[in-house]
């Protein structure tokens, strides 16, 4: 496995290209957003698309406060309890609600899965990146 | 295994005892804070004590920015990708970095394995919570 160079608290600093290819290796992720002035932090069911994260949200739950152009972080990890290892990608940037039917469809056949159960009115949320960047611990064993 | 009421989404609303037994089942949380405008979500290496999240920021990292009375967010979860079934627990809290010495004493002997490394000079922080929550998902299958 390739090393990278580590980040002063000795975590592997990976590349931008890992961090997309890892954001499509884990089924769920976290979007954190500020609701009602609070920090609130939600798993999802995601997907990369191109170099964006798309997600669902059922009408009338907290995430879809959110709406478009709103600054949220959002999560993804992966690790191994016995080993201690592990790898992070975090994500900053804006929310887009996908309004275009066309586009609607298109994400409707990536298969996407949604465990919580995705309404039929639920929408779909894209974020934007402003950035995205990823650490890996040095203990890590993963393959992927 | 209880089957416990459900919210709008079909997800079983999990009991505050369950909330805080399983914040203990996992060695990695989620902390999510607002740094320079962004909203940030990092993996960290956590306790639980008592109704508390206890975990290490090393100095000078984007987390000990955080300081204390910050208001976060702290999440948790499991899945088990082949079932779509999964749980997660969501705290909202305000921070307090542990500045008593016979306090850090204590914490020291409980056991946190920072995978990260955490330095000498890292500090304790505690996550006093206004809110705890939880969910899983209809289709959960986990023993724990």
């Amino acid at each position: 496995m390739m090393v990278h160079p580590r980040d002063r608290a000795g975590l592997e600093i990976l590349p931008f290209a890992e961090c997309l290819r890892l954001l499509e290796t884990v089924p769920v992720g976290r979007v954190g957003f500020v609701s009602d002035g609070e920090v609130v932090i939600l798993p999802v069911n995601h997907l990369a698309d191109g170099q964006t994260v798309v997600f669902r949200s059922n009408s009338g739950s907290k995430l879809s406060t959110v709406g478009s152009k709103t600054l949220v972080g959002f999560e993804v990890d992966d690790y191994d309890k016995p080993t201690h290892s592990g790898w992070s990608v975090v994500v900053s940037g804006f929310t887009e609600v996908v309004e275009d039917e066309g586009e609607i469809r298109r994400l409707e056949h990536l298969g996407l899965e949604s465990w919580g159960g995705a309404g039929a009115d639920a929408s779909w949320i894209r974020i934007r990146p402003t950035s995205i960047s990823g650490r890996r611990t040095s203990g890590a064993a993963f393959a992927d």
